[in-house]
């Protein structure tokens, strides 16, 4: 780990030793935080008061706060694949994306006051904040991706910058959709019904699978 | 760690790369997960109010919340266990192992809440619950076992997926057991008596010596 | 990681595999510190209670404890800077700088704190314990820089010690400056007002970027 | 990290690559915990209702809870350095290990517990309870000294077995020690004054002391 090389390789020059150094710790944090906003999101999950032992007192005290967990957990789950697939290109991390890596950790620890909302509001309500909690994350990832396009020198050498900045485009376009509908929403305390969120999901979906169906192509 | 042979073994090809990210990020999200429900367990060991320093007092108030933190610890431990035998012999992950390896972590991450139930309502009322909450991550377990099995390239080359393909068997079989005696108990409102409980826990131990006695002959 | 040596170079002898397990573990518990502390912070967004879902509402009673967070997450993330830019110059950790590590750890623990006060009383009367913080850890790095400068064998083999001791000597100023400023402001019951705190954020950008271009010219 | 052999050391056997693997896990499970269980003792620290933004109302609100946090902080700090300093010495792990280390881990998850104790009861009744939790976690180390000692195999070549079934011996007498005069204490009911805490205290400074000057003359 970040501190094999001054013992085993004692021949690493520093600026080497930093650039591993930096990029290590930055994900040590990032799956640290992720893994903490993952589990945080259990604690709001409380029993029913003098509860019988029935799942059917269970499920009526627990039932949103359960949808709540459910989006909160695929929230994380998908920030943290996103994360680890992006990372996985980049070869070091300079000032720019230890910043904007940080606001996305800022972000994701606002998952579980997200989830919270869920919980305690119900998924109507509280699906134009999930929305725009959504597309913010997003919209650090797509500026993560065109600042690697920007600066081929910190991709690993096998990945273009061009597929990068599809990539960022693609979410920029994601965010903007989303965050759109959510804020639109809020603005207009016009709550989104189910049916529209599901398309909004049905439409993600799609737009995914035509993403890595082109991208598979790229790469093989 | 993740970030060396950018820097340390520059020849590394990104196919390589990714696969090595993509499996350090996952255990370390796991590990992170793991460690984070331990130690959630002992939040809700909350003292008597008004305590005068007494033993009796303390185990009177926090008895019950005691036997939860250590059957949730005990569940914890067992299935971190049970990850780090799995894991040490994959060499790589792909995406649907990614997959069920979060919806573990999910699943783990609702220990704290289960633990909570025994210490609420006691252990009686609440083992129904528990074996469902370990049939759920033992079946998850054993669907990454006969994923391996299926994709040998996911394997160290020194593992037999005929061996994998066993212990998914075992596992599913030992699930299917725990979850249908705690579906079948909570469909019943038939709590599950402590000796009853026992019982399960000897024939579980029982089976679980002969399986690594089996293990142990087939490995030497 | 730390456990590779043992079983990949095993002629590596006991003195540099203490060395480096004692390196690697310290970073590995401070990582799991500064993401614990920044992900915490989040704990103390509550939803207002019968929230009406709109976000006016949402703003009346969460705005400070947002607040909080923001001011708790920047000061978090920046100590984490800090720290992996001084720890990517050292080759190795001796007690006493593991000592000052665990100070410093135990001081970003108290972060979360700090911002509740934020939450709670406002960024007006919080500000002064905040700077009394901030000065804290400040003064905790400079004494690490100075351990270092002292003990050259601790540092990497291209990190002049003169220039830890520039740091050090610039973090104990600014430590001074706030701590006072912050202590002055506590005994004299006088809040610093909003345009006072601009001030000194300020002075310590505008001396930051001094220190760096500086730095830049050195190292150049 | 432990992802790594798979691809770059492709030769790397089961049997060495299953070791390392089982030795990483559990170092990162542990570290996570020790800093989970170090951040979590801030979350007591809660402000006085209605602050007015005094340092005095501050400290007559929290200066229990804060130390609580101290004392809390202190053990969790010092269970890490000896965790630390014993893996260092450490090549591989076996069940026994693992096992012990899984009891120590859940011990060090009570200590938020037992710090919440000083904090709500204070230092006098608290204490003996901290002396047994103190006593426990030194009796689960020195087993695993003893257990390392009996299997030579687990140690790095460089370690003598002789040292640890001495620092074993050692740690032995001191949870004797501790936790005799604790359980004596709560089965008496009789609180531990300060001064005779001080002076437990001091005895084991003196012996620590004595016991390093020892060691390095071992080592030297």
């Amino acid at each position: 780990m970040v501190g094999e090389p001054e013992s085993l390789f004692s021949e690493e020059p520093l600026k080497t030793r930093i650039e591993r150094h930096h990029f290590d710790r930055l994900l040590m944090l990032s799956d640290g935080v992720f893994a903490i906003a993952i589990t945080l999101l259990a604690l709001d999950l409380r029993l029913p008061k003098h509860w019988d032992g029935s799942a059917g007192q269970l499920v009526n005290a627990t039932g949103r706060p359960l949808i709540g967990y459910l989006f909160g957990f695929g929230l994380v789950g998908a920030f943290w694949f996103m994360h680890r697939r992006m990372f996985a290109r980049l070869a070091r991390v300079d000032l720019a994306i230890t910043g904007l890596n940080l606001l996305l950790l800022g972000l994701v620890g606002l998952t579980p006051y997200v989830a919270r909302m869920i919980a305690e509001a119900g998924p109507n309500r509280a699906i134009p904040f999930y929305l725009v909690a959504v597309a913010s994350v997003l919209g650090t990832i797509a500026l993560i991706r065109f600042w690697g396009a920007a600066r081929p020198q910190l991709l690993h050498r096998g990945v273009e910058a061009r597929e990068w900045v599809i990539d960022g485009a693609f979410l920029i376009a994601a965010a903007l959709m989303l965050g759109g509908i959510g804020a639109w929403s809020i603005a207009n305390h016009a709550p989104i019904p189910s049916n529209g969120f599901a398309a909004v999901i049905v439409i993600m979906a799609v737009g995914k699978q035509f993403f890595r169906r082109r991208r598979k192509l790229q790469t093989s």
